[in-house]
Protein backbone atom coordinates (compact mmCIF):
# COMPACT_ATOMS: atom_id res chain seq x y z
CA UNK A 1 0.00 0.00 0.00
CA UNK A 2 1.56 3.21 -1.19
CA UNK A 3 1.46 6.38 1.34
CA UNK A 4 0.13 9.99 -0.19
CA UNK A 5 -0.25 13.22 1.79
CA UNK A 6 -4.39 13.33 1.49
CA UNK A 7 -5.97 16.50 -0.69
CA UNK A 8 -9.38 17.18 -0.51
CA UNK A 9 -10.61 19.56 -3.36
CA UNK A 10 -14.59 20.91 -3.58
CA UNK A 11 -16.64 23.05 -6.02
CA UNK A 12 -19.81 24.75 -5.47
CA UNK A 13 -20.77 24.93 -9.49
CA UNK A 14 -19.48 27.33 -12.18
CA UNK A 15 -21.35 30.45 -13.73
CA UNK A 16 -21.98 33.42 -13.30
CA UNK A 17 -23.78 34.28 -9.87
CA UNK A 18 -25.23 37.47 -8.45
CA UNK A 19 -21.62 39.20 -7.03
CA UNK A 20 -23.26 39.14 -3.36
CA UNK A 21 -23.58 35.23 -3.72
CA UNK A 22 -19.67 35.10 -4.51
CA UNK A 23 -18.39 35.44 -0.90
CA UNK A 24 -21.25 33.06 0.74
CA UNK A 25 -20.25 30.57 -2.06
CA UNK A 26 -17.02 30.44 -1.38
CA UNK A 27 -17.62 30.20 2.24
CA UNK A 28 -19.61 27.57 2.00
CA UNK A 29 -17.18 25.34 -0.48
CA UNK A 30 -14.47 26.39 2.46
CA UNK A 31 -16.98 24.61 4.97
CA UNK A 32 -17.34 21.37 3.26
CA UNK A 33 -13.56 21.30 2.51
CA UNK A 34 -13.08 21.58 6.35
CA UNK A 35 -15.39 18.50 6.84
CA UNK A 36 -14.16 16.54 4.38
CA UNK A 37 -10.86 17.14 5.44
CA UNK A 38 -11.25 16.57 8.99
CA UNK A 39 -12.43 12.51 7.60
CA UNK A 40 -8.87 12.41 6.13
CA UNK A 41 -6.74 13.48 8.98
CA UNK A 42 -8.50 11.24 11.06
CA UNK A 43 -7.34 8.32 8.41
CA UNK A 44 -10.74 8.26 6.96
CA UNK A 45 -10.63 6.93 2.76
CA UNK A 46 -11.73 9.58 -0.10
CA UNK A 47 -14.58 7.87 -0.12
CA UNK A 48 -15.55 8.77 2.86
CA UNK A 49 -14.43 12.73 2.71
CA UNK A 50 -15.73 13.08 -0.64
CA UNK A 51 -19.40 11.81 0.83
CA UNK A 52 -18.55 14.01 3.77
CA UNK A 53 -17.69 17.01 2.12
CA UNK A 54 -20.54 16.53 -0.65
CA UNK A 55 -22.99 16.35 2.15
CA UNK A 56 -22.37 19.63 3.40
CA UNK A 57 -22.77 21.26 -0.08
CA UNK A 58 -25.85 19.46 -0.83
CA UNK A 59 -27.27 21.21 2.95
CA UNK A 60 -25.83 24.46 2.35
CA UNK A 61 -29.27 26.10 0.62
CA UNK A 62 -27.43 29.10 -1.29
CA UNK A 63 -25.97 26.01 -3.89
CA UNK A 64 -27.68 24.35 -6.14
CA UNK A 65 -27.91 20.33 -5.08
CA UNK A 66 -30.04 18.70 -2.50
CA UNK A 67 -31.60 21.05 -0.03
CA UNK A 68 -31.82 24.60 -2.37
CA UNK A 69 -32.13 22.80 -5.35
CA UNK A 70 -34.34 24.21 -8.32
CA UNK A 71 -37.60 23.02 -9.27
CA UNK A 72 -38.44 21.77 -12.79
CA UNK A 73 -41.27 23.48 -14.75
CA UNK A 74 -44.11 21.01 -12.52
CA UNK A 75 -42.65 22.93 -9.36
CA UNK A 76 -40.77 19.40 -8.30
CA UNK A 77 -37.16 19.33 -7.42
CA UNK A 78 -35.58 16.11 -8.46
CA UNK A 79 -31.94 15.85 -7.73
CA UNK A 80 -29.00 13.82 -9.40
CA UNK A 81 -25.52 12.38 -8.08
CA UNK A 82 -22.73 10.20 -8.74
CA UNK A 83 -19.86 9.16 -7.18
CA UNK A 84 -16.98 6.84 -7.92
CA UNK A 85 -13.61 5.61 -6.59
CA UNK A 86 -10.50 4.50 -8.31
CA UNK A 87 -10.67 1.20 -8.13
CA UNK A 88 -13.59 0.96 -10.86
CA UNK A 89 -16.75 1.16 -8.16
CA UNK A 90 -19.61 3.79 -9.28
CA UNK A 91 -23.06 4.72 -8.26
CA UNK A 92 -25.39 7.57 -9.12
CA UNK A 93 -28.89 8.52 -8.95
CA UNK A 94 -30.98 10.33 -11.27
CA UNK A 95 -34.20 12.38 -10.71
CA UNK A 96 -34.87 11.50 -6.76
CA UNK A 97 -37.80 13.46 -5.19
CA UNK A 98 -37.98 13.61 -1.45
CA UNK A 99 -34.52 12.86 -0.24
CA UNK A 100 -32.09 15.91 1.03
CA UNK A 101 -29.02 13.38 0.19
CA UNK A 102 -28.86 12.02 -2.95
CA UNK A 103 -25.07 11.33 -2.78
CA UNK A 104 -25.85 9.01 0.38
CA UNK A 105 -27.75 6.71 -2.43
CA UNK A 106 -25.03 7.31 -4.54
CA UNK A 107 -22.65 6.02 -2.07
CA UNK A 108 -24.93 3.03 -0.89
CA UNK A 109 -24.66 2.01 -4.45
CA UNK A 110 -20.95 2.18 -5.00
CA UNK A 111 -20.13 0.46 -1.95
CA UNK A 112 -22.76 -2.36 -3.03
CA UNK A 113 -21.59 -2.98 -6.21
CA UNK A 114 -24.43 -4.48 -7.87
CA UNK A 115 -26.03 -1.98 -9.44
CA UNK A 116 -24.85 1.25 -10.86
CA UNK A 117 -27.28 3.66 -11.42
CA UNK A 118 -31.11 4.15 -10.00
CA UNK A 119 -33.68 6.33 -11.03
CA UNK A 120 -36.93 8.08 -9.88
CA UNK A 121 -38.90 6.81 -7.05
CA UNK A 122 -37.13 3.55 -7.22
CA UNK A 123 -34.08 5.61 -5.82
CA UNK A 124 -36.67 7.21 -3.12
CA UNK A 125 -38.00 3.84 -2.00
CA UNK A 126 -34.25 2.67 -2.04
CA UNK A 127 -33.59 5.69 0.87
CA UNK A 128 -36.62 5.52 2.52
CA UNK A 129 -35.36 1.32 2.85
CA UNK A 130 -32.00 2.58 4.22
CA UNK A 131 -33.89 4.99 6.97
CA UNK A 132 -33.01 8.24 5.06
CA UNK A 133 -35.49 10.65 6.07
CA UNK A 134 -38.39 12.49 3.23
CA UNK A 135 -37.67 15.71 3.06
CA UNK A 136 -38.26 19.29 1.32
CA UNK A 137 -35.46 20.34 -0.54
CA UNK A 138 -37.35 23.57 -1.94
CA UNK A 139 -35.99 26.98 -0.21
CA UNK A 140 -38.06 30.39 -0.33
CA UNK A 141 -35.66 31.61 -2.66
CA UNK A 142 -35.59 28.75 -5.16
CA UNK A 143 -39.50 28.84 -4.62
CA UNK A 144 -39.71 32.42 -5.82
CA UNK A 145 -37.28 31.95 -8.74
CA UNK A 146 -39.34 29.41 -10.07
CA UNK A 147 -43.05 31.48 -9.59
CA UNK A 148 -41.09 34.79 -11.41
CA UNK A 149 -39.97 32.13 -14.20
CA UNK A 150 -43.36 30.36 -14.56
CA UNK A 151 -44.48 31.13 -18.20
CA UNK A 152 -46.93 30.62 -19.90
CA UNK A 153 -45.35 27.68 -21.81
CA UNK A 154 -44.55 26.23 -18.08
CA UNK A 155 -47.72 26.95 -17.06
CA UNK A 156 -49.24 24.70 -19.64
CA UNK A 157 -46.51 22.13 -20.04
CA UNK A 158 -46.23 23.48 -23.57
CA UNK A 159 -43.21 21.58 -24.67
CA UNK A 160 -41.95 22.70 -28.06
CA UNK A 161 -41.76 26.33 -26.72
CA UNK A 162 -40.23 25.35 -23.06
CA UNK A 163 -37.45 23.91 -25.43
CA UNK A 164 -37.03 27.08 -27.22
CA UNK A 165 -36.85 29.27 -23.54
CA UNK A 166 -34.20 26.74 -22.70
CA UNK A 167 -32.27 26.91 -25.57
CA UNK A 168 -32.40 31.16 -26.29
CA UNK A 169 -31.86 32.18 -22.38
CA UNK A 170 -29.05 32.10 -19.92
CA UNK A 171 -30.20 29.54 -17.50
CA UNK A 172 -28.99 29.40 -13.94
CA UNK A 173 -26.66 26.35 -13.38
CA UNK A 174 -25.36 24.70 -10.27
CA UNK A 175 -23.69 21.73 -9.06
CA UNK A 176 -21.56 20.87 -6.42
CA UNK A 177 -18.87 18.33 -6.39
CA UNK A 178 -15.60 16.58 -4.22
CA UNK A 179 -12.17 15.12 -4.71
CA UNK A 180 -9.96 13.48 -2.64
CA UNK A 181 -6.73 11.41 -2.03
CA UNK A 182 -6.53 9.78 0.94
CA UNK A 183 -3.75 8.67 3.27
CA UNK A 184 -3.44 5.19 1.20
CA UNK A 185 -3.25 7.11 -2.11
CA UNK A 186 -6.67 5.92 -3.02
CA UNK A 187 -9.01 8.61 -5.17
CA UNK A 188 -12.52 9.09 -5.20
CA UNK A 189 -14.99 11.62 -6.73
CA UNK A 190 -18.15 13.04 -6.98
CA UNK A 191 -21.32 15.04 -7.74
CA UNK A 192 -24.67 16.44 -6.99
CA UNK A 193 -27.11 18.63 -8.55
CA UNK A 194 -30.19 20.15 -8.39
CA UNK A 195 -30.32 20.48 -12.64
CA UNK A 196 -31.65 23.19 -13.57
CA UNK A 197 -34.45 25.77 -13.45
CA UNK A 198 -38.08 25.40 -15.26
CA UNK A 199 -36.62 22.33 -17.25
CA UNK A 200 -38.71 19.73 -18.85
CA UNK A 201 -39.74 17.29 -15.91
CA UNK A 202 -37.52 14.40 -15.69
CA UNK A 203 -34.65 16.16 -17.17
CA UNK A 204 -31.22 14.46 -16.50
CA UNK A 205 -28.23 16.30 -16.91
CA UNK A 206 -24.60 15.16 -16.56
CA UNK A 207 -24.00 15.10 -13.41
CA UNK A 208 -25.57 11.27 -12.37
CA UNK A 209 -24.18 10.18 -15.59
CA UNK A 210 -20.43 8.11 -14.63
CA UNK A 211 -18.17 9.62 -17.13
CA UNK A 212 -19.80 13.15 -17.47
CA UNK A 213 -20.08 14.64 -14.50
CA UNK A 214 -17.93 12.51 -12.23
CA UNK A 215 -15.27 9.50 -13.36
CA UNK A 216 -12.99 8.02 -11.54
CA UNK A 217 -9.74 5.99 -11.69
CA UNK A 218 -5.85 5.68 -10.37
CA UNK A 219 -4.35 8.10 -12.22
CA UNK A 220 -7.08 11.12 -11.82
CA UNK A 221 -10.27 12.06 -9.73
CA UNK A 222 -12.45 14.68 -11.50
CA UNK A 223 -15.81 16.51 -11.13
CA UNK A 224 -17.34 18.89 -13.61
CA UNK A 225 -19.74 21.16 -13.30
CA UNK A 226 -21.42 23.48 -16.68
CA UNK A 227 -24.14 23.17 -18.79
CA UNK A 228 -25.32 19.16 -18.67
CA UNK A 229 -26.60 18.72 -22.01
CA UNK A 230 -22.88 19.32 -23.83
CA UNK A 231 -20.95 17.33 -21.32
CA UNK A 232 -23.17 14.56 -21.27
CA UNK A 233 -22.45 14.21 -24.94
CA UNK A 234 -18.97 14.94 -24.63
CA UNK A 235 -18.43 12.35 -21.27
CA UNK A 236 -16.14 14.86 -20.51
CA UNK A 237 -14.65 13.24 -17.05
CA UNK A 238 -14.00 9.87 -18.33
CA UNK A 239 -12.15 11.87 -21.26
CA UNK A 240 -10.19 13.89 -18.96
CA UNK A 241 -9.18 10.66 -17.71
CA UNK A 242 -7.96 8.58 -20.78
CA UNK A 243 -5.93 11.86 -21.59
CA UNK A 244 -4.37 11.56 -18.28
CA UNK A 245 -3.98 7.58 -19.36
CA UNK A 246 -2.31 8.34 -22.36
CA UNK A 247 -0.09 10.48 -20.80
CA UNK A 248 -0.96 14.04 -20.53
CA UNK A 249 -0.22 16.00 -17.36
CA UNK A 250 -3.44 16.23 -15.54
CA UNK A 251 -3.21 20.28 -15.88
CA UNK A 252 -2.90 19.16 -19.96
CA UNK A 253 -5.78 17.10 -19.66
CA UNK A 254 -8.38 19.50 -18.03
CA UNK A 255 -7.35 22.04 -20.81
CA UNK A 256 -8.13 19.78 -23.42
CA UNK A 257 -11.55 19.06 -21.98
CA UNK A 258 -12.66 22.55 -21.01
CA UNK A 259 -11.41 23.45 -24.95
CA UNK A 260 -13.71 20.50 -25.99
CA UNK A 261 -16.42 22.77 -24.39
CA UNK A 262 -15.35 25.37 -25.94
CA UNK A 263 -15.76 24.34 -29.25
CA UNK A 264 -19.30 23.79 -28.33
CA UNK A 265 -18.86 27.30 -27.17
CA UNK A 266 -20.73 26.19 -23.93
CA UNK A 267 -19.64 26.65 -20.78
CA UNK A 268 -17.91 24.47 -17.86
CA UNK A 269 -15.59 23.88 -15.06
CA UNK A 270 -13.70 21.21 -13.28
CA UNK A 271 -11.76 20.36 -10.73
CA UNK A 272 -9.48 17.27 -10.82
CA UNK A 273 -6.83 15.80 -8.41
CA UNK A 274 -4.22 12.96 -9.35
CA UNK A 275 -2.54 10.49 -6.87
CA UNK A 276 0.49 12.66 -6.83
CA UNK A 277 -1.54 15.67 -5.03
CA UNK A 278 -1.61 17.76 -7.91
CA UNK A 279 -4.65 19.34 -8.20
CA UNK A 280 -6.23 21.00 -11.73
CA UNK A 281 -9.40 23.63 -11.17
CA UNK A 282 -10.29 25.24 -14.49
CA UNK A 283 -13.25 26.81 -15.97
CA UNK A 284 -14.43 28.97 -18.84
CA UNK A 285 -17.19 30.86 -17.19
CA UNK A 286 -16.48 34.63 -14.94
CA UNK A 287 -16.60 32.76 -11.72
CA UNK A 288 -16.59 29.34 -10.25
CA UNK A 289 -16.44 28.26 -6.11
CA UNK A 290 -14.17 26.04 -5.06
CA UNK A 291 -11.79 24.93 -2.18
CA UNK A 292 -8.66 22.67 -0.97
CA UNK A 293 -7.38 21.94 2.14
CA UNK A 294 -3.89 19.76 2.42
CA UNK A 295 -1.54 19.73 4.85
CA UNK B 1 -22.53 16.88 -49.72
CA UNK B 2 -20.68 13.50 -49.76
CA UNK B 3 -22.27 10.77 -51.44
CA UNK B 4 -22.48 7.21 -49.70
CA UNK B 5 -23.75 3.89 -50.43
CA UNK B 6 -26.23 3.29 -47.57
CA UNK B 7 -26.13 0.36 -45.05
CA UNK B 8 -27.85 -0.33 -42.42
CA UNK B 9 -27.03 -2.79 -39.53
CA UNK B 10 -29.18 -3.71 -36.63
CA UNK B 11 -28.91 -6.22 -33.53
CA UNK B 12 -31.32 -8.27 -31.04
CA UNK B 13 -29.11 -8.49 -28.01
CA UNK B 14 -25.95 -10.36 -27.35
CA UNK B 15 -25.90 -13.54 -24.42
CA UNK B 16 -27.09 -17.13 -23.82
CA UNK B 17 -30.49 -17.49 -25.24
CA UNK B 18 -32.19 -20.93 -25.16
CA UNK B 19 -31.34 -22.61 -28.79
CA UNK B 20 -34.90 -22.47 -29.93
CA UNK B 21 -35.09 -18.76 -29.93
CA UNK B 22 -32.51 -18.40 -31.99
CA UNK B 23 -34.24 -18.27 -35.46
CA UNK B 24 -36.81 -16.37 -34.34
CA UNK B 25 -34.37 -13.75 -32.75
CA UNK B 26 -33.12 -14.06 -36.22
CA UNK B 27 -35.86 -13.77 -38.10
CA UNK B 28 -36.55 -10.27 -35.79
CA UNK B 29 -33.06 -8.63 -36.70
CA UNK B 30 -33.83 -9.73 -40.47
CA UNK B 31 -37.46 -7.79 -40.59
CA UNK B 32 -36.17 -4.76 -39.12
CA UNK B 33 -33.36 -4.61 -41.20
CA UNK B 34 -35.92 -5.06 -43.84
CA UNK B 35 -38.04 -1.99 -43.00
CA UNK B 36 -34.66 0.23 -41.83
CA UNK B 37 -33.08 -0.47 -45.47
CA UNK B 38 -36.40 0.29 -47.16
CA UNK B 39 -36.07 3.86 -45.09
CA UNK B 40 -32.48 4.50 -46.77
CA UNK B 41 -33.70 2.66 -49.96
CA UNK B 42 -36.92 5.22 -50.93
CA UNK B 43 -33.80 8.37 -49.49
CA UNK B 44 -34.72 8.56 -46.41
CA UNK B 45 -32.14 10.12 -43.22
CA UNK B 46 -30.16 7.31 -41.19
CA UNK B 47 -31.85 8.70 -37.99
CA UNK B 48 -35.44 7.68 -39.99
CA UNK B 49 -33.66 4.51 -40.40
CA UNK B 50 -32.71 4.20 -37.67
CA UNK B 51 -35.61 5.00 -35.63
CA UNK B 52 -38.01 2.51 -38.30
CA UNK B 53 -35.42 -0.24 -37.59
CA UNK B 54 -36.11 -0.31 -33.86
CA UNK B 55 -39.46 0.56 -33.53
CA UNK B 56 -39.62 -2.92 -35.23
CA UNK B 57 -37.34 -4.53 -32.73
CA UNK B 58 -39.12 -2.78 -30.28
CA UNK B 59 -42.12 -4.35 -31.26
CA UNK B 60 -41.13 -7.75 -31.74
CA UNK B 61 -41.84 -9.56 -28.67
CA UNK B 62 -39.64 -12.14 -28.06
CA UNK B 63 -36.34 -9.10 -28.02
CA UNK B 64 -35.97 -7.29 -24.79
CA UNK B 65 -37.22 -4.16 -25.59
CA UNK B 66 -40.53 -2.22 -25.98
CA UNK B 67 -42.94 -4.84 -26.08
CA UNK B 68 -41.46 -8.25 -24.34
CA UNK B 69 -39.34 -6.06 -21.88
CA UNK B 70 -38.27 -7.67 -18.76
CA UNK B 71 -40.19 -6.59 -15.40
CA UNK B 72 -38.05 -5.18 -12.51
CA UNK B 73 -38.78 -6.64 -8.99
CA UNK B 74 -41.66 -4.99 -8.56
CA UNK B 75 -43.22 -6.10 -11.33
CA UNK B 76 -43.25 -2.98 -13.67
CA UNK B 77 -41.55 -2.94 -16.85
CA UNK B 78 -39.34 0.28 -17.02
CA UNK B 79 -37.35 0.89 -20.66
CA UNK B 80 -34.19 2.99 -21.86
CA UNK B 81 -33.50 3.85 -25.27
CA UNK B 82 -30.68 6.44 -26.83
CA UNK B 83 -30.29 7.89 -30.20
CA UNK B 84 -27.37 9.75 -31.42
CA UNK B 85 -26.30 11.29 -34.76
CA UNK B 86 -23.21 11.64 -36.30
CA UNK B 87 -23.87 16.02 -36.18
CA UNK B 88 -23.62 15.40 -32.13
CA UNK B 89 -27.40 15.74 -31.49
CA UNK B 90 -28.48 13.01 -29.05
CA UNK B 91 -31.71 12.28 -26.99
CA UNK B 92 -32.84 9.18 -24.23
CA UNK B 93 -34.91 8.08 -22.23
CA UNK B 94 -34.56 6.75 -19.08
CA UNK B 95 -37.31 4.27 -17.11
CA UNK B 96 -39.89 4.80 -19.00
CA UNK B 97 -43.20 2.96 -18.17
CA UNK B 98 -46.52 2.84 -19.80
CA UNK B 99 -45.35 3.54 -23.86
CA UNK B 100 -44.20 0.98 -26.45
CA UNK B 101 -41.65 2.61 -28.48
CA UNK B 102 -38.75 4.58 -25.92
CA UNK B 103 -37.26 5.31 -29.21
CA UNK B 104 -39.76 7.45 -30.96
CA UNK B 105 -38.91 9.88 -27.31
CA UNK B 106 -35.25 9.82 -27.59
CA UNK B 107 -35.66 10.93 -31.45
CA UNK B 108 -37.34 13.70 -30.56
CA UNK B 109 -35.77 14.58 -27.90
CA UNK B 110 -32.65 14.56 -30.68
CA UNK B 111 -34.64 16.35 -33.29
CA UNK B 112 -35.71 19.24 -31.19
CA UNK B 113 -31.72 19.47 -29.34
CA UNK B 114 -32.83 21.11 -26.08
CA UNK B 115 -32.71 18.32 -23.63
CA UNK B 116 -30.83 15.17 -24.00
CA UNK B 117 -32.39 13.16 -21.29
CA UNK B 118 -35.89 12.66 -19.64
CA UNK B 119 -36.80 10.04 -17.11
CA UNK B 120 -39.34 8.63 -15.48
CA UNK B 121 -43.03 9.97 -15.39
CA UNK B 122 -41.58 13.15 -16.91
CA UNK B 123 -40.55 11.28 -20.40
CA UNK B 124 -44.12 9.36 -19.78
CA UNK B 125 -45.65 12.77 -20.00
CA UNK B 126 -43.55 14.12 -22.89
CA UNK B 127 -45.01 10.97 -24.78
CA UNK B 128 -48.98 11.62 -23.92
CA UNK B 129 -48.40 14.97 -24.97
CA UNK B 130 -46.83 13.85 -28.11
CA UNK B 131 -49.79 11.18 -28.80
CA UNK B 132 -47.79 8.04 -27.92
CA UNK B 133 -50.47 5.75 -27.36
CA UNK B 134 -50.40 4.18 -23.85
CA UNK B 135 -48.93 0.54 -24.18
CA UNK B 136 -48.66 -2.36 -21.88
CA UNK B 137 -45.70 -4.03 -22.84
CA UNK B 138 -46.12 -6.86 -20.68
CA UNK B 139 -45.82 -10.48 -22.47
CA UNK B 140 -47.27 -13.85 -20.79
CA UNK B 141 -43.98 -14.91 -21.37
CA UNK B 142 -41.85 -12.20 -19.54
CA UNK B 143 -44.53 -12.22 -17.15
CA UNK B 144 -44.31 -16.07 -16.47
CA UNK B 145 -40.55 -15.29 -15.55
CA UNK B 146 -41.04 -12.67 -13.54
CA UNK B 147 -43.64 -14.84 -11.28
CA UNK B 148 -40.58 -18.07 -11.48
CA UNK B 149 -38.33 -15.71 -9.88
CA UNK B 150 -40.14 -13.43 -7.70
CA UNK B 151 -38.24 -14.97 -4.55
CA UNK B 152 -38.33 -13.81 -1.07
CA UNK B 153 -35.71 -11.50 -1.83
CA UNK B 154 -38.24 -9.88 -4.38
CA UNK B 155 -41.02 -9.79 -2.29
CA UNK B 156 -39.66 -8.37 0.40
CA UNK B 157 -37.58 -5.89 -1.63
CA UNK B 158 -34.85 -6.58 0.39
CA UNK B 159 -32.10 -4.85 -1.31
CA UNK B 160 -29.14 -6.49 0.29
CA UNK B 161 -30.32 -9.55 -0.90
CA UNK B 162 -31.44 -8.84 -4.31
CA UNK B 163 -28.12 -7.48 -4.82
CA UNK B 164 -26.39 -10.44 -3.84
CA UNK B 165 -28.67 -12.66 -5.88
CA UNK B 166 -28.03 -10.27 -9.23
CA UNK B 167 -24.35 -10.76 -8.80
CA UNK B 168 -24.36 -14.38 -8.40
CA UNK B 169 -26.55 -15.51 -10.84
CA UNK B 170 -26.76 -15.30 -14.70
CA UNK B 171 -29.06 -12.93 -14.98
CA UNK B 172 -31.33 -12.47 -18.63
CA UNK B 173 -30.03 -9.72 -20.73
CA UNK B 174 -30.87 -8.22 -24.27
CA UNK B 175 -30.70 -4.87 -25.39
CA UNK B 176 -31.79 -4.08 -29.51
CA UNK B 177 -29.90 -1.86 -31.40
CA UNK B 178 -29.43 -0.08 -35.64
CA UNK B 179 -26.29 1.86 -37.04
CA UNK B 180 -27.18 3.24 -40.07
CA UNK B 181 -25.53 5.31 -42.83
CA UNK B 182 -27.34 7.00 -45.64
CA UNK B 183 -27.23 8.20 -49.19
CA UNK B 184 -25.64 11.92 -47.84
CA UNK B 185 -23.12 10.06 -46.05
CA UNK B 186 -24.57 10.98 -42.56
CA UNK B 187 -24.28 8.15 -39.53
CA UNK B 188 -26.84 7.39 -36.94
CA UNK B 189 -26.91 5.16 -34.09
CA UNK B 190 -29.68 3.74 -31.47
CA UNK B 191 -30.04 1.32 -28.82
CA UNK B 192 -33.14 0.42 -26.79
CA UNK B 193 -33.84 -2.15 -24.03
CA UNK B 194 -35.84 -3.40 -21.09
CA UNK B 195 -33.47 -4.21 -18.89
CA UNK B 196 -32.55 -7.21 -16.79
CA UNK B 197 -35.62 -9.28 -14.88
CA UNK B 198 -35.75 -8.92 -11.22
CA UNK B 199 -33.58 -5.93 -10.71
CA UNK B 200 -33.97 -2.84 -8.50
CA UNK B 201 -37.31 -1.02 -9.29
CA UNK B 202 -36.02 1.70 -11.32
CA UNK B 203 -32.27 0.92 -12.46
CA UNK B 204 -30.54 2.17 -15.33
CA UNK B 205 -28.21 0.29 -17.37
CA UNK B 206 -25.93 1.53 -20.07
CA UNK B 207 -28.44 1.61 -23.05
CA UNK B 208 -30.04 5.27 -22.25
CA UNK B 209 -26.55 6.78 -21.64
CA UNK B 210 -25.10 8.80 -24.67
CA UNK B 211 -21.25 7.17 -24.53
CA UNK B 212 -22.24 3.78 -22.81
CA UNK B 213 -24.68 2.19 -24.71
CA UNK B 214 -25.21 4.47 -28.38
CA UNK B 215 -22.40 6.58 -29.78
CA UNK B 216 -22.06 8.23 -32.79
CA UNK B 217 -19.67 10.59 -34.91
CA UNK B 218 -19.25 12.13 -38.50
CA UNK B 219 -16.61 8.76 -38.69
CA UNK B 220 -18.50 5.69 -36.68
CA UNK B 221 -21.80 4.38 -35.28
CA UNK B 222 -21.74 2.04 -32.67
CA UNK B 223 -24.70 0.60 -30.31
CA UNK B 224 -23.90 -2.22 -27.44
CA UNK B 225 -25.56 -4.93 -25.58
CA UNK B 226 -24.18 -6.75 -22.76
CA UNK B 227 -23.82 -6.33 -18.80
CA UNK B 228 -25.02 -2.59 -18.39
CA UNK B 229 -23.19 -2.09 -14.81
CA UNK B 230 -19.69 -2.61 -16.96
CA UNK B 231 -20.45 -0.72 -19.99
CA UNK B 232 -21.76 2.00 -18.69
CA UNK B 233 -18.10 2.95 -16.59
CA UNK B 234 -16.35 1.72 -19.43
CA UNK B 235 -18.27 4.34 -21.64
CA UNK B 236 -17.59 1.80 -24.43
CA UNK B 237 -19.67 3.55 -27.23
CA UNK B 238 -17.71 7.01 -26.82
CA UNK B 239 -14.38 4.94 -26.14
CA UNK B 240 -14.79 2.71 -29.72
CA UNK B 241 -15.28 6.43 -31.57
CA UNK B 242 -12.17 8.16 -29.64
CA UNK B 243 -10.06 5.25 -30.99
CA UNK B 244 -11.61 5.88 -34.46
CA UNK B 245 -10.57 9.47 -34.04
CA UNK B 246 -7.44 8.84 -33.09
CA UNK B 247 -6.63 6.48 -36.38
CA UNK B 248 -7.72 3.26 -35.53
CA UNK B 249 -9.84 0.99 -37.89
CA UNK B 250 -13.45 0.41 -37.14
CA UNK B 251 -12.41 -3.29 -36.17
CA UNK B 252 -9.35 -2.91 -34.33
CA UNK B 253 -11.19 -0.03 -31.92
CA UNK B 254 -14.27 -3.08 -31.85
CA UNK B 255 -12.00 -5.35 -30.55
CA UNK B 256 -9.99 -3.02 -27.96
CA UNK B 257 -13.70 -1.95 -26.69
CA UNK B 258 -14.37 -5.74 -26.46
CA UNK B 259 -10.87 -6.44 -24.98
CA UNK B 260 -12.11 -3.69 -22.17
CA UNK B 261 -15.14 -5.92 -21.42
CA UNK B 262 -13.78 -9.21 -21.27
CA UNK B 263 -10.76 -7.70 -18.72
CA UNK B 264 -13.64 -6.96 -16.30
CA UNK B 265 -14.51 -10.48 -16.72
CA UNK B 266 -17.65 -8.90 -18.43
CA UNK B 267 -19.93 -10.15 -21.42
CA UNK B 268 -20.82 -7.51 -24.59
CA UNK B 269 -21.45 -7.21 -28.11
CA UNK B 270 -21.54 -4.72 -29.96
CA UNK B 271 -21.89 -3.43 -33.91
CA UNK B 272 -20.13 -0.61 -35.43
CA UNK B 273 -20.23 1.51 -38.90
CA UNK B 274 -17.90 4.08 -40.45
CA UNK B 275 -19.05 6.34 -43.41
CA UNK B 276 -17.11 4.10 -45.62
CA UNK B 277 -19.86 1.45 -45.28
CA UNK B 278 -17.43 -0.82 -43.36
CA UNK B 279 -19.15 -2.91 -40.50
CA UNK B 280 -18.10 -4.29 -37.39
CA UNK B 281 -19.51 -6.95 -35.20
CA UNK B 282 -17.82 -8.02 -32.44
CA UNK B 283 -19.13 -10.17 -29.05
CA UNK B 284 -17.68 -12.70 -26.67
CA UNK B 285 -21.09 -14.23 -25.59
CA UNK B 286 -22.14 -17.65 -27.26
CA UNK B 287 -24.81 -16.19 -29.29
CA UNK B 288 -26.00 -12.42 -30.74
CA UNK B 289 -29.20 -11.65 -33.26
CA UNK B 290 -27.81 -9.36 -35.47
CA UNK B 291 -28.85 -8.25 -39.56
CA UNK B 292 -27.20 -6.01 -42.06
CA UNK B 293 -29.00 -4.55 -45.86
CA UNK B 294 -26.72 -2.78 -48.59
CA UNK B 295 -27.13 -3.26 -52.11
Amino acid sequence: MSTARPVIVVHGGCGDVPMEEEAPRQAACGHAADEGWAVLRRGGSAVEAVAEAVRVLEDEPILNAGTGSYLQADGVSRLDASFMAGDGRAGAVAQVAGLKNPIRLARYLLEQDAHVMLSGEGALRLGLHLGHAPAVVATPAKIDYWRDHLDEACRGLDYAKMAETWKSENVRLGTVGAVALDASGALAAATSTGGTGQCYPGRVGDSPIIGAGTYCTRAAAVSLTGVGERIMVLLSAKRLCDLVADGRSLDQAAQAVLKEVEDLRSAAGLIALGPDGRVAVVRNTRFMSWAERRD
